[in-house]
């Protein structure tokens, strides 16, 4: 039974930012919250370096669930932005799945609050529908451990990689001569140990 | 190779509730018993508030394994509820096997202690009969971590989806406009942190 | 150096509330929320149930921080409450400690969120007041565990007595026969472990 | 793809009990000293309560492996023991071999010291071999948490089911009343939590 | 300011075992059932080894907090044992108080369930009355770490010890010379990994 | 034996910051490097915010421990600051103890890299010099949690207080009144928690 | 479906060791420094042991990431050795791809930094490839915990047997008698406590 | 109440090693096998890089406990060594104790295997005695968490420092000018993550 690798390809994927919303993100307990923001914010900063299409969506803005954190908003001004009127699962409502459409792209790359709902539903649909689906786990939040590997589970199961947004900017990157300096400083932007090595080597490199 | 999402469906559900009971309570060490408890109250109410049809079964109980929790038979009152005289697996006991079947239903939620035996056995012989198997993992507790290890490997491998209380009642609802109100209520009793988001949101909007 | 030890008394302590705001709440990460509810009810339950003076406060509750949680705003509708319009250490406020000297206690039982500060700040300016000290540390919350460990190190130097609302409950009983029903009742409402024992008892012992 | 439940049989086991001997326990870190003798144990007192087959062996007795545990040696006086003489993989002992094929039996339980070495190697023989094949995980011990985690993945991905010995006796037994005294009995003497419940059901029954 | 090591002494130690119940005992969980259950008779042994004064006590043993455990019944059918008819804190019962002082010890080693209360009320009773007091940490259980952590707190300030089983009995025993196969026999019963070695020994030394 | 609350003064107080370089962080393990980084920035921020004299002091740096972190140095471009030829406490490097006489404060705040030697070394020099000090346990990392356990009980044994950057900055700033905008931004910019508090807030009050 | 057991074999195993560089091994937490440096000799001392092909690789030496550790180049000398220009998967680089079909060999043994890069990536190409691959889990690290677990999932997903070093060796001799001083010392040199049972052995065989 | 730092200081300390044997080591559980035998070498290292007076000793050698591990004793071939016939306070045998007073030193730093008896008791015993005493915390082993954390509790109240061999080796040199490669390779031959970043440094700088 041959095995084929599904490498992500940057001409060939679209991120799915779904409801990093700024009530939802007191819920997230799996990830500490400096660590978390982080991660979100990484995977923002790879979806806008390889020019990656991003659709970002809420559910329920205006009530106790709260706005999308600004960052991603401020970083993502013309994106296709979907306030969801009422469908929990984002693949069920149609202009967000007709964006998605409209991207043209066989890789999705979806991250979310909370992982087990905002991430899984529309994680399971997009492989139904024939998608290849890679999860951005770190930049995925839930109530705790346990929530997060029963989620886990079911979307291997499925069929989806689980990935995280490092394991994913070095698979979209391929080769580090295509940007050194700007994947470098996407890493040690997000990295703070990555960071330290450049600094020591920069300055002892004189 | 196709991927199907077996998706939950509020009209072709059921709910089995296995073995709940005051003695084997004490076994349950893989959760703080305030956050087992709040688990198993809250799936037995998304059981309620879409009127899934539920069965309750008991092992022994009147020996040390001790008596369905309270809280529970009181909620169903007039479900179909099986002291079993003696099946380990409730599949086992033909009577309990008889009302699952009356349900008509298809796709199986299942939660119980201890999660490697009284859940595990009857999601394998619902599997092998052909129904679309959901364990319920929060609401299903056992001695210790390692041991819930092994048991979900054995249900995951034999193709259950794991689920927590949170998604399956997101997955039955779809649709936050189906009842804002009802479900929302139902999120902040078994969510503090969610009730919290709920009271300041009323609170900051007048 | 003889030791004395300074035993919680009924008729000599008042309860101290401290910053159980909604918003402030989704900031404590070293429970689980389950757990630091139950917590919290406890102790309030335990201030009612010994009818302990018991003074409650909030930190800017007209913003970010949000308002006290509803139950226990219901729980205590008379008593003394204070919307502090800026200090931290609610000792600072003088109105506070005025209805603290009023209560002519001399033992403070102290919770709040979250510990390093809204906790140890009064815990501190207490013990320097003279007063005897008990941190009801389960019903206190903050950002995370190292930050707790930190919080209790200073408390304890300074002489405070680290306690949980189970051992200040059993220390203000001091005898079963004061009330057997209503203390087990109490019990059975925040273990639910404990409420296992009694019902497996009631129904074994017929 | 149908499924079909391989579920453990009494008359269709035997159990292999590989390497538990006194110096390689030293090594065994993923469970404490207590739980993992108590495992042990209680996996060998079901191969006897339920009359299964059993074969010991041991790798290098005579060196610094050290002998089998006496307690094991003790409760299988006639089973088939081989010290093998340097297989490191037991299923490439012919005379180990033959001993699991004369028992014609169709089903092995299998536990040992190291997880990833000694039980997982005959494991992933006895699978290769045809084999319906049940790991006692607890019953099984290694380094550490990391090395088992591994060890699990290889064999969950050869088709092994990943048991507990409670869980294994309890699929054996199938039905209480079998037996209700015996394996009571042999439950409470290695789930001290459930010989509680069965002493205060006593006492309280009266 | 000297200090003094207030060491063991085998002719001046008494030990208390406070609230041992069945029902009592599956509110442990800051230890496993088998490590607790090991830890709890080791103590047990120790007191018995060195024929120390044993004193016993319940609490409430008819209702559900169920008998004191069969074993240590068991062990000291003669010990003085005082079902406390409503005192919470065993020092507070006249009849054990007087049993106390009745051995004449000045050191007292004291174990419970639950450390807060059971354990930790007599404990500072016993330190404000004079006496030397050592805290058997791990046959004392407790609802979960935290509140270990804080009972542990509230011991040392007042100036208990805090020990384990195995300290305590080595600081008894003093030199191996004055029972050899006796202590080892103890401690082999007690530490798997000790018996371990115990028989790698005898055999290789043949 | 009365108890003094020494608490921070903002005009009493002064922050040494001991060798935070880049490649001593990457000996620190017992944070991750996210909330690392973001509690040495917040203490710096809070430094600024105060206006507190701050000393900045690295050991070796022209050798693999590497430079200052960049950002410590940009946001105090005008600090004394030691580059220690070789003294590992910096308390014995004169310049460095001149430069903390010279700020004329009683009370010292301590944070470095790693705990147990850059910061408790100064931290006990300064006790015994007579000042008050206050360890930012949160800004001080080191090579795992057993270390950093060792190296809080020495410092809190010498008298030092234990505190995070977040009890500081509250400590100091005593009363929101003093600047809510400056200090709010303050920790909404250390606390992602925070800072979705204030932006839900925000919104939602329009 | 019958499963084939894939085993090691020292005829047919090739090693590949992908970038383990003294910059980025500072960024490996999910292993204790020690645990870590131990685990990459054990499997090099493996290499050499079973005359396996080894191949080493590094990605962008000369910068940040550093130089291959010493230790490594210092065991292999001879061996075939790609400093990559750019490229993140070593798969890609023509030169190593070269030399790794140049083995002849059809299993590959992957060990690197990080796991879910610099492991991961080369896995999956291989397993396309058609090679049998095998992953030595602990002497592959990341940055948490986390990480390695999404990781894992993918590799396994996609057909990757993960090991461990321990048990690679194990596979790898399988019989004692090949070799048992060179392997006893093998491992004694990795397993402090196994060189302990073998000392202990040593005396007290005399 | 001054504060005097009792600065360890080489030209008056000695070393006291306690029962590091072969056979006890393999009780040792809160440390990995690898961390602990680096930490104990570590400490090993520094006493003879600093010249001081070590002392060895070991309990029963001739019996399971097992002999001395042979490293210890190649690196102080000359240093008294005294293998107790039964006492298990090394205090209490005479000729130990008289070693320790004739090194003259005043400062004891003392590590061994059980913390909690083969440490404590002669940390105990030389506060006593008056000597300013030095627990090497990770060159010191036992059972598990628990224990570890009530043997420190005891020491910490009896005035003892807890130390790692980290700490202990920059208090003793003091000033890195002393021989920076001395102590620099002595790091780094125990600390891999300090020496990448010496090896780092040195290709770097060229």
């Amino acid at each position: 039974m041959a095995f084929t690798y599904n490498r992500l390809d940057k001409n060939n994927a679209a991120v799915l930012l779904v409801d990093h919303q700024a009530g939802l993100l007191s819920l997230v307990r799996d990830f500490s919250p400096d660590d978390f923001k982080n991660n979100v914010l990484a995977l923002a900063d790879i979806a806008k370096f390889f020019g990656l299409p991003t659709i970002l969506t809420t559910s329920f803005e205006d009530g106790p669930n709260g706005p999308m954190v600004p960052e991603l908003k401020a970083m993502f001004p013309d994106a296709p932005y979907f306030a969801r009127p009422g469908q929990i699962n984002a693949w069920d409502n149609e202009e967000f799945l007709a964006a998605v459409k409209a991207t043209g792209k066989k890789q999705l790359i979806i991250a979310g609050v909370v992982t087990e709902v905002c991430v899984a539903f529309p994680v399971l649909s997009a492989l139904e529908a024939g998608y290849e689906v890679f999860v951005c786990t770190d930049a995925s939040g839930t109530f705790n451990q346990t929530t997060r590997e029963a989620s886990w589970s079911r979307m291997e199961q499925a069929g989806a990689q689980l990935m995280t947004w490092f394991a994913i900017g070095c698979e979209l990157h391929r080769d580090w001569r295509n940007d050194v300096e700007g994947f470098g400083g996407l890493l040690a932007g997000h990295l703070p140990q990555y960071a330290n090595l450049i600094q020591s080597y920069s300055v002892q490199k004189g």
